[in-house]
């Protein structure tokens, strides 16, 4: 299949290239064959024309727990310990495998809607999305989420190995399996050592909660002496194949750890401000040259999958907390949305950039909006004006999952309904 | 004409009902006429199946420049002094009346796409904005900008007062002219009690920029000794008629004034943080009292006339700064964004919430979207998940601006082309 996008504004996120510039791309089978003048021999199967639309890479979530959006707006504006003791715990501790399988569909159309291509899931029954990301078209770094005090005899580590020979690489190169230990609060230190003994010997990504809230940070001091991300260094996890999520209340020190390692932050504005934990100095660890990739966290704490709205919010809050309006200026921000994604989870040699070569992971925009003309600078359009309901094309893998305003790849209808009764079923289950 | 709005989920912001309640709501000409059940003798010209939506009141806007639109993504991320005397005072020197009209219906589109019936406004040439209010269908509070220091016999005055002469009322009452003197530090005092003295004398609200960035502060108390809301309180500009846009930068004596005097606050989140200025202790205000209401602030220094957006923001960052999940929950940002918002403009009485007895300002909203779904808690939903997008049907004043995902007022396609064929030739013109 040869695809052909014509006259297009390009936001390629590529050094190769300037920043916007107006083209078109060529798409066959799964790659991008072209970007720019057409080449002669290029006969597409399928002509798009570009007018009025902007093309950018394939967001990337970065952090996300996806089957949550059943406890979507179920409890909120509570105290933390509250939130998860009473109202989110009890729950998940009800989840079955289709229920999993059902919330992570429900949460891939609001993904692929809102111009996601890949996501970053930790949870669990990562068979079950594994199945929804094979149907749906996505790509997906997927982690067991191993909770060690929960699990004595370490039987989640043989699960992560079953897993990865099941289906790393699976669903066309699309499903990376990797290692998920919750955070170094909920696995005992033997069992960190575990996990990233795991991910070495695999040679896979690791994913962790790292310094989300400050109560968090100060016990790690009072139990080990030392914040979580010295914790999990001393203890070897830190590498460049890992990501610390959340990293809110972090150090000097924390910060040069995570650059010397080359471990990536997950930043979750809207789950940080929600829960109030507070606000990551995402311009210092940029300053220091950490790679800072964009999450959304699960939508139970957001409460969306939106990633417009955590890159409209990275923007804003970081000018707000240094009361300085150049701070994390528009294309570094969309940068956290792409490429730098694409780094944290290991993928981006394959995507997170228009190239030629890469894998076509890519959205359009229909910027012909109230909300977005004049069109004076597309790359601050795409960070302070651009909404997720702008967002009219989605191709992942050299597959159209969207187009129309229609997911192709499964009916969106179903799984909404579905969603909404396993939603209903599972508070009364509690 | 006699509309009914069958089966749908009410959230009518009026403490006569439930916070979220299922019922009909019927319209009379411009006024609500029931809430709750159809009364035998009502006999619809139309029926609105109110399946899958969610009724509110229409939000309001309580703080913007409309035709700054004309200027969204134009400048970002620059220190504020290059973006306002290098980038925006130049263009704005040079905006005609035409200029402002076609901004302003620009804006105004994008105002009811995302769900806003009523605007304040505080720019230039307000005889073009009151005739796009009147074609449009929208309530406004019009306050042409007056800025003191460029303004050395007070010519100002004696326009507004044919304004009001002129327009006040007009449109069926959907306009009101206001008095609005730019901020303490570009009206001069003996130019402060001019206006204050009109809004008295025409028993009209005044509308002012009030401690919006922390050099302005800083510089007040420098020359004056004194807070701006110090100042002007002392000039007897603070009343139950006057809004204070931004107070960012506010003292405990500031909000005891601004609660004593009944003087409303309009909050900017996404304006304050964007241009560095930081953030505003909403939480302090609502405890001590004060009424706050929410707005946008211009597109160019946000970029978007989006109340979502702004509600959503509003709801998250004084949840992240006070480190407390419980401050500011959804209910009390739901009323910045209304009923709030209709004292600040002194129209309460009329609308900003649903009640038998007032106009039929509303919107619904479609929640059958994945990313609304599923729907545990419809207040939550309405803050934390809901996008402008979602909005697909707007009434003002018993008219029906927006049905179907389209404007029946005027041709927006006409406005948009109009529009940036003037952004471009505005920026030339410098």
């Amino acid at each position: 299949m040869k695809v052909l996008i014509k006259d297009i504004e390009i936001i390629s996120m590529s050094p190769s290239y300037p920043s916007v510039f107006k083209g078109n791309i060529g798409i066959e089978d799964q790659n991008i064959v072209f970007i720019g003048e057409v080449p002669s021999t290029f006969n597409a199967d399928k002509v798009i024309d570009g007018m009025d639309h902007i093309a950018m890479p394939g967001l990337i979530n970065a952090h996300t727990h996806m089957a949550m959006s059943l406890l979507r707006n179920y409890a909120d504006d509570l105290p933390l310990m509250t939130w998860l003791s009473e109202k989110i715990w009890p729950v998940e501790a009800k989840l079955t495998s289709e229920d999993i399988y059902y919330g992570t569909m429900l949460s891939i159309a609001e993904l692929i809607k809102s111009g996601c291509t890949s996501f970053r899931d930790m949870y669990f029954h990562m068979d079950e999305v594994a199945k929804a990301v094979e149907l749906s078209g996505v790509r997906a770094n997927l982690g067991e989420g191993l909770i060690g005090v929960a699990d004595p005899d370490a039987s989640g580590i043989d699960k992560v190995r079953n897993l990865y020979r099941e289906l790393n690489l699976a669903a066309d190169g699309r499903i990376v399996i990797e290692v998920a230990p919750h955070a170094p609060y909920t696995c005992p230190e033997a069992y960190l050592i575990k996990c990233g003994a795991l991910a070495k010997d695999l040679d896979v990504p690791l994913h962790i909660h790292l310094s989300e809230s400050r109560f968090e940070v100060s016990e790690s001091y009072k139990n080990f002496g030392m914040s979580p991300i010295q914790k999990v260094n001393e203890l070897g996890l830190l590498s460049g194949k890992t990501s610390g999520a959340h990293c809110v209340h972090v150090s000097e020190e924390d910060i040069e750890l995570l650059r010397k390692t080359g471990t990536s932050v997950l930043y979750n504005p809207s789950s940080n401000l929600k829960l109030g934990n507070g606000f990551a100095p995402i311009q210092k660890m940029l300053n220091a040259g950490v790679n800072v990739a964009l999450g959304t966290d699960g939508a139970s704490s957001n409460n969306n999958l939106n990633l417009f709205e955590e890159m409209h919010l990275a923007g804003l809050v970081n000018k707000g907390i240094l009361e300085d309006p150049t701070a994390l200026p528009a294309y570094e921000v969309l940068k956290m949305a792409t490429i730098n994604g694409a780094k944290a989870l290991g993928i981006d040699e394959t995507v997170g950039s228009l190239e030629v070569g890469k894998k076509a992971d890519l959205i359009l925009l229909d910027f012909n909006q109230a909300h977005l003309l004049p069109t004076h600078d597309l790359i601050s359009l795409m960070v302070y004006s651009a909404q997720a309901s702008d967002v009219d094309f989605v191709m992942c893998n050299g597959k159209i999952l969207y187009e129309n305003r229609q997911i192709l790849t499964f009916d969106e209808q179903v799984i909404k309904e579905k969603a909404s009764i396993i939603a209903r079923d599972l508070i009364s289950r509690i």
